[in-house]
């Protein structure tokens, strides 16, 4: 049996699963990122969770084809070098190549969005689909774009950025410097904001209720769950967020015309609470309308392995 | 020898050229399109166009390889029907196979920013470039897209519009029946809007002296002249608007981080006036910034003939 071990490198973890041919999740390890430490710490981490998948395999008579990483970041997939990652700080890692020196193994690198896009093509949502995009909505805005059955992440290293197209261009200030990005609207934690924001301005909100008085307790849920109980600014806040990703989604179907877009996140627990406002949108303000060709928008199903599942797909290209 | 036939099917003219294998246009006829007449009248003059060229090439002992269309719209690549044009006023007007029908010969057609984008690649301003962007500004802003040395526009017929992807979210009514759409800040038409309103606002620019004190004789090259004699009016005008193109452009490259920027239409006499202020933009602002590539932004060559030579460069794939 010939295996491949997948790595997602999060903020928060770092997961590695050994997968099998049928894209199969045999056995997961995982170590927190603790994401203040120096690359080669982390990597030595990385290192360290291949070893104990690899003793695994061993013992069930496997070989690894490679190791496929995703991570954040704008990544050279040529040569594994992480050109640049706000989120852990890196500029520059050739995480690729010091990796496969620790373990002489085969070692692909790409960025997390798409290898989770990847991971929803083999096994999840967009099985059968060879052009979708997945958007993931957290801290930021991640974009994986699938064209043909292969991840599209730019001519150059640095593409598939549309958390970082314009939304309102001078708006609210984005992580990468510009102003108005769809990321300073649509991330889960553009929500955060919001919502804070509304109950600051709507004492009576119940927004205070679902935190607990403190607005350091708001979460991506809160304005769902206030909103639920009635509370019209919840309402408001919840309508404009659909509307701002709603433009987002918009936005993708007019460049990509894509067959799918599928949403992950922590905010896809709203489920068609989410998808069916975003579904009408789109279908009265896609360009040329219902002349053209519409998708549809729906959850994806993979939330916490299509990143293992999409870094082990690397090696299937 | 063997020649190739393309036509620019434009909203003023009809242009149809005789190419060879050179990529140079041997010759070149033109009908005024008079886009307020029947799909079936326009489709009759571009047939007539055809049988024009080949006269001339039997008379040179050549045959014809094919049609090559590059039409406004949204077309269907695969069947050659222009599934929605709002300039020509079509809806499913199955053009490829009727003028294949008229003529017994293979025709191909494509999004009129497509075949320019194509032409450039072949013989303009993106010879020796496999990825690039070619941005046209005129009444709307239309985008050809090259991926490999193939023109992208969606995996379902439709994409490629980043005319009509967010600049202002909720801000100019953009004809596509969104508010905000770059087509609304960027084209020449939005330029003449701006300048107009600029004026209406300050009797004294000299924006007035430029239009013989009649505002309906604002055009795009108006605001650049005014400024160029000092006008702060008009300078203001031009600020915003190329900061406006700026950040389209910065949208472009975070999505396809392409070779090469190229733009076109009447404005790009302004030349280094237009691409020194937009590659500053750029650089500043691209995602990643200086860590990431920054694609050159340069003039388009080809104005006129990108068309016809990108039509007929269908043919080549």
């Amino acid at each position: 049996m010939r295996y491949r071990i997948g790595i997602d490198l999060g903020g928060t973890n770092i997961k590695a699963g050994l997968v099998d041919e049928k894209d199969r999740i045999l056995l997961e390890k995982r170590i927190p990122t603790d994401a203040e430490r120096t690359a080669d710490e982390i990597i030595g981490d990385m290192a360290k969770l291949v070893r104990d998948l690899l003793c695994e395999s061993a013992a069930a008579g496997g070989d690894i084809a490679g190791v496929g990483i995703g991570s954040p970041g704008t990544i050279d997939t040529d040569t594994g070098m992480v050109v640049y990652s706000n989120n852990m700080n890196w500029e520059n890692v050739p995480l690729g190549p010091i990796l496969s020196d620790m373990l002489s193994l085969s070692v692909k690198v790409a960025n997390d969005a798409n290898c989770a896009a990847l991971g929803e093509m083999k096994a999840g949502g967009a099985r059968g689909c060879s052009s979708f995009v997945l958007i993931t909505l957290g801290t930021g805005v991640g974009f994986g774009i699938v064209i043909g059955g292969k991840v599209f992440d730019g001519a150059k290293a640095g593409g598939a950025e549309l958390g970082h197209t314009s939304l309102i261009s001078g708006g609210e200030l984005c992580s990468c410097g510009r102003r108005g990005c769809l990321e300073a609207y649509a991330s889960a934690t553009a929500l955060i904001r919001d919502t804070r924001r509304a109950a600051e301005r709507s004492r009576a909100s119940a927004i205070w209720k679902f935190c607990g008085g403190d607005l350091s307790n708001v979460g991506g849920k809160t304005a769902f769950d206030a909103a639920e109980a009635g509370d019209p600014t919840a309402q408001r806040v919840l309508e404009e967020y659909i509307r701002y990703l709603g433009e987002g989604i918009v936005n993708v179907v007019n460049i990509f015309r894509p067959e799918l877009v599928l949403i992950s996140g922590g905010v896809c627990v709203q489920g068609a609470r989410l998808t069916g406002p975003l579904q009408a949108y789109a279908d009265r303000y896609c360009f040329a309308g219902k002349r053209g060709f519409i998708p549809k928008i729906a959850i994806a199903e993979l939330e916490n392995s299509a990143g293992i599942l999409g870094a082990a797909a690397l090696f299937d290209e």
